[in-house]
């Protein structure tokens, strides 16, 4: 089973959710012209239904192999990862004074979507080196961008993420990892690194000649918690002379995980200046680390949302060509006692739109986001609080969408879906970590309601749920769930901290459901008036109908009963013990 | 991490739902004594956690191997299942006359649950056989009954149920495995049988010295579809003059599939009659094959219902003992900055609400379903109605809950629930297969919709509603929910099939969040006057009380929600076809 990317439905996205026509008319992206949105759009599809997709069960079952220290990734990733820096696929929305092409970042999300969909760990590489040149454009120096940021950019380096340690999670504050000073000597200004880092996502690999750590540590006599912490830039190699990739540096993966799922992107631990001196640049102040910790995270979590459309898509296409080839009772009802293909029994079908209308929802939600922040960088600070605002939804919702969706293509395939063969599994293993990593999705939650419900005196919370009602149009339902959201919005702005929290999942849910809903609507309106003049993608603009309808007729109508869960409060929650 | 069985609330259950108490009334089952029940939950809670939780894990990762057609299991299982046979733990409800006991279903229910939370793929292997021996009581002949029972009884030979083929899977009726009457010689009247048969659980092993499987073939000339089939009994080695299983008999396990999980389970292909004659003895009439299978089946679907209970239970106390133990951040609100244990967060805590609500749900689903089957065979009509009823919700919505529950065990483990040395995503794999097989969920929904709406000209669901709205007592979310299903009951029984279909899912959803929701409001009062008089379990009474709240106040009401979906019809499903 393979992939064929959905260009006919990015576009739409893109055209009618994103805007991208808006944003080509600023001087900023003024490249993004049409001709060049569908080159790219179509140019990732096929590049990513080619050289990536036939990858995705190899990285599943022949997984990476970590030997003394180094890990080899499975026979082909190496070629395949070459095609995508050769073709330029890395530097779409990468700044230009360093070899990007400075595009929208809309555009750098088609091109991971596609990626992704195909194999969403291998895809893992990509979407955390973006981190990096953030980071780097916000608080390096000129000289440490000039020195990085080329390769970066192409992916010819990748870049990782080092947060996590064993005893800091969720409370990154607590981390241990240590960076001092050197004060004399040819390292002088540079900072020795000490420490382990768990989980790190494409810690060590073959698929480069360097791997750029960003990580996170505390300098002597730095406070306890999130204010003591400092960012810092340390190679797998640091450069030579002439700039070359040579000297050894201290930085070991100790081992590799064995997961549940995504196989194929090694998830290591990294151990920091152990038996060899490690060194890194810091990035930024001293103690500046949380701030440009979050201008890399805030990039990341729309990349983890944008992995729950990836499965979801692969997923009903997988469960579409299953259910349209596989013959099983005639229709209930029906004189005809043919056998038919199941994708005409109602309960398939049921299923099929629920995947097709879930995935669309979380498609428009994650280009929206993407969208927000590119007009937020253009100047609207209107689209960068909303920005603010989509991204724990669009993380959250959207790899929920991706695990319910994952489920139902199992359950579509019958016991064949149980089979590993078959590959519906695989999806569903895959799809489960996105809800965990990048801040779980509670951690999501606790941001809504914590920093981003307040944001703007309320504003940024209070204007989009204006926009999803004066969008619900046709919608009834839509109109009522959006009342229903500012009701409850009312009431966790009263409430205290503790009554917030224990409401803020079914909240973020509730939210992202109208927020996704107002999306689809528009899209509803959009095919129709497409269908009016003729644009001749009947087949597709129907099946847009029918997915936006129903997704604001049955999806949209559940959500109001969240209401009960977000008012419950925490002393609905008293502390659990185990009886037995 | 090991399992504890819940027996005090087990034994709530048992008494509040089960009504095992007025059971013990009638003749039949005087032997169900309170002595008697306290000893069989207590006992098999302790076995089951001593010796079948330790192989849970291994079952996992040293899976059962296939060779040259026979499947050996990993080490100690033989050993386990041997004192299962030999503690008698396999003869709880088997027919007195052929050495059972005799007891309740619903205590062999309680019996299987522990098992199976123990060791959930294991346990496989004890609950098709009570299958065989029903077919056996109800079909059988005197003498097919004293050869076979008491082994089956005692569970030193197993039971297995073959229907499914390649082409049949949902569709029973299009298998064609065939049956040719033997007319002379040694073996006239036996059945000659060839055929393949896939998915058959625990089809070969080497716990027991014979398997006893029940086939559904098509003798010649019969009709197609369901109405042609067949039930033969077909065993791996047929018996000599002395009742032992020493002659071979044409039954091959041709291979064993790689599974998502439950991999303690192995799932066979096997080969009827290819290189040597298969010899199988008729279960009933030729063309009774159906009905036969029905009498199979209902004990399997409540039993796989169950399996949803087991994992959720599993996966509760795995995530309770884990966020009783991680420490992770300060308590936001809070003066004291000192980092606590994550089950006090709210949104920890209401997700280990939300487990350990739905966990109790589908227990006393499941156990009602089964103390109406068994108030059924004592001769109550109604109960033995309402367990037809009850059939479709119990299987369905319970292993719902399983995977839900089973994927909220991995969030509240963060990073570490995707790390399969945790243990917790072995419960979201197992969990996976409940809601396919025994007749997918969407099978059972139509089941609910096609078949059981219309029993007794409606009044088995309409007469459970009655018995919810007038339960609903202090909760009038629960009233709201029985008068919304009552309302949409009306609407199914006016519409035609593909209409009833199509809504088939979220109705057979809300139906049993509201029959949950009457169980849950039962236990909530039993809670509180055991509380008033004080009987001595505080602890658990006040727990119950919280998590019956929970259900009521916030999973009942947002079922509300669901009447939508149902309403929509047909027509909200146009043809889906794949447009890009």
């Amino acid at each position: 089973m393979t992939y064929i990317a959905p260009t006919t439905e990015q576009l739409f996205v893109l055209n009618h959710i994103a805007r991208i026509d808006a944003m080509a008319q600023h001087e900023r992206f003024a490249a993004a012209t049409p001709d060049m949105v569908e080159a790219i759009v179509t140019g990732i599809g096929d590049f990513a239904s080619e050289v990536y997709a036939p990858l995705n069960r190899i990285g599943d079952t022949d997984n990476p192999k970590w030997e003394d220290g180094r890990v080899t990734m499975p026979p082909g990733f190496r070629e395949a990862y070459k095609q995508f820096v050769d073709a330029g696929w890395g530097t779409i929305d990468g700044p230009a004074e360093y070899g990007g092409q400075g595009l929208p970042f809309t555009l750098a999300t088609v091109v991971i979507e596609a990626l992704g969909s195909a194999d969403m760990g291998f895809t893992l590489c990509n979407i955390l080196t973006p981190g990096a040149i953030h980071a780097l454009m916000a608080y390096g120096t000129e000289e440490q961008r000039q020195r990085w940021l080329p390769k970066l950019v192409t992916g010819e380096w990748n870049g990782t993420m080092n947060l996590t340690e064993p005893a800091a999670g969720s409370d990154v504050g607590a981390l241990r990892s240590t960076a001092e000073k050197v004060t004399d000597g040819p390292n002088v200004g540079l900072y020795r690194i000490k420490g382990q880092k768990i989980f790190i996502t494409f810690g060590e690999h073959d698929l480069t000649d360097n791997i750029v750590h960003l990580v996170l540590a505390r300098t002597p006599g730095a406070p306890d918690g999130t204010r003591g912490i400092s960012l810092f830039l340390v190679p797998k190699y640091r450069l030579d002379a002439d700039g070359n990739p040579t000297i050894s540096n201290g930085v070991r993966c100790a081992s590799i995980e064995h997961k549940l799922g995504i196989h194929g992107s090694p998830t290591a631990v990294m151990i920091y200046g152990e038996d060899e001196d490690c060194l890194g640049e810091i990035v930024g102040e001293e103690m500046g680390g949380m701030r440009a910790m979050f201008v890399m995270m805030n990039n990341a979590r729309l990349m983890v949302g944008c992995q729950g459309v990836q499965i979801a898509e692969r997923a009903t296409q997988q469960a579409q060509t299953f259910a349209a080839e596989r013959v099983q009772s005639a229709l209930a009802g029906s004189a005809d006692r043919t056998p038919v293909t199941i994708d005409r029994h109602p309960d398939v079908k049921r299923m099929l739109w629920r995947m097709r209308a879930q995935t669309e929802a979380a498609r428009a939600l994650i280009y929206y986001a993407a969208a927000q922040t590119d007009f937020g960088k253009l100047g609207d600070e209107a689209a960068a609080l909303r920005a603010e605002i989509l991204t724990p939804l669009a993380k959250a919702h959207a790899t929920d969408i991706g695990c319910e969706v994952a489920s139902l293509g199992i359950q579509i395939h019958g016991g064949m879906g149980f089979i590993e063969e078959t590959g519906a599994a695989q999806h569903y293993r895959d799809a489960r970590i996105a809800p965990i990593y990048e801040g779980t999705n509670g951690i999501q939650a606790a941001d809504l309601v914590g920093r981003k419900l307040g944001m703007a005196g309320g504003e940024g919370v209070r204007s989009l749920i204006a926009d999803i009602a004066h969008g619900a149009g046709d919608f009834p339902e839509l109109a009522d769930l959006a009342e229903a959201c500012g009701a409850v919005t009312d009431w966790l702005e009263q409430a205290d901290m503790p009554d917030r929290l224990a409401g803020s999942y079914p909240y973020l849910t509730m939210l992202a459901t109208a927020t996704c809903g107002w999306l689809m609507a528009l899209q509803h309106q959009g095919a129709r008036a497409a269908l009016d003049t003729g644009d001749g993608h009947d087949a597709f603009l129907e099946a847009k109908i029918a997915s936006t309808r129903f997704y604001l007729q049955q999806i949209v109508p559940a959500a109001r009963g969240l209401a009960a869960s977000i008012l419950a409060g925490d002393a609905a929650l008293p502390p659990i013990a185990s009886a037995s």
